[in-house]
């Protein structure tokens, strides 16, 4: 159960791999968390399926419900955007509104099919600054969890992969930061919203290295005491 | 010494941290490398100061000479450009013709002072993609190195830091990857040159990382299996 001083996550599109993978870790770490989609049948169907996963695994207690994008919008605190780049912007227009003031975790991979692993960023250099310059200096747009695979966060054991963060007010990383260690991951501050397309352009990378190698790669910074 | 079996390297503008760092580390592995700069003097003193840290360090037979850019080009089969991104036109220009057939590792980081912490990547989509535009097909531009500590690279002992290799041609990237491992690390195949968009725009938030955690930061590629 979610108390009084954590704030409530909605994710957007969050029906996929990536967005359960982060509503069973959150929910898991006691927040409460709506899973949003353009589909309010979806989302009911993820929740469920969720609900279904968790009490296998012995875990009944969990602080998840469903609801149609612009509502889980509404009643969240922090948002956290997980669709394909072409419904970037749309999604981000219908709830544009609901997102004054708060902080909007852009998860948006800039990539191209079907050339996936090339990388092709777009005009305004990264999905993190098209979402940035859409929302307005009101929304605090913060890049994250662009390199995490969802295979991994499906997984309930620790992971071995760290999360950039990137967004121009320090205080949004931040607390952005406390939800990639509640997932289970290290994050670090990575700089303003322009260095999205590091985490961006390195998911193409990730991608080539997986069809490569045959894994579900991920990185880690190294060079800093613990 | 050398054997016959190993190409010559040239380090292109090869007078700075990270380029005596390479060079001393592909020296000691047996490779003959010509440390190159614009300036003949400047040559001789990057490799006289070379020698004189590897004497302390007990190491006398060392196959490093020094040579103008030009010189360096045409004397060596695999070339590698270590020169600021305001350098790296001027500089392949001049020795494009020597280039011919052979691979050059480009290790530009288009950083556009005095903001080097924030992501600025040129028209071209990265240094990668516009030294191969302007090199043409016969050379084979390899993207590598540019997130390799400097700091690190100068120390004697193993580098915790893995290096993505970016190009068009497999044989080229297997050839870098080779000298990657003798250098001291782990080299990955990262896809065509337009994926050194990632690995340049990752150095300004690895600079980002150091300023603010006080380290030489690098990266590990997790989630492979050994």
């Amino acid at each position: 159960m979610a108390t009084n001083s954590l704030p409530v996550l909605a994710i957007l599109g969050g029906t996929g791999d990536l967005g359960t993978g982060l509503a069973r870790r959150w929910a898991q770490a006691g927040y409460e968390v709506i899973i949003g989609s353009r589909n309010q049948e979806k989302a009911d169907t993820a929740v469920a399926d969720l609900r279904e996963v968790m009490a296998e695994r012995g875990v009944t207690e969990l602080s998840v419900r469903s609801a149609e994008n612009l509502a889980a919008a509404q009643a969240a605190d922090i948002v956290t955007l997980t669709v394909p780049f072409s419904h970037q912007s749309s999604t981000l227009e219908l709830v544009q509104a609901a997102l004054q003031g708060k902080i909007l975790i852009d998860v948006t991979v800039p990539l191209v099919p079907p050339k996936v692993a090339r990388v092709q960023l777009p005009e305004g250099g990264s999905a993190g600054q098209i979402a940035q310059a859409l929302l307005g200096d009101d929304v605090s747009v913060v890049s994250a969890f662009q390199n995490v695979a969802a295979a991994h966060l499906q997984e309930g054991s620790g992971l071995n992969c760290d999360v950039l963060v990137s967004g121009n007010k320090k205080d949004a990383r931040e607390a952005v930061i406390t939800l990639v260690e509640a997932a289970g991951m290290r994050g670090f501050h990575a700089g303003m919203i322009n260095n999205a397309a590091a985490a961006e352009a390195l998911t193409s990378v990730l991608i080539t290295i997986n069809k490569r190698y045959g894994c579900h790669a991920g990185i880690k910074i190294t060079g800093i005491e613990d």
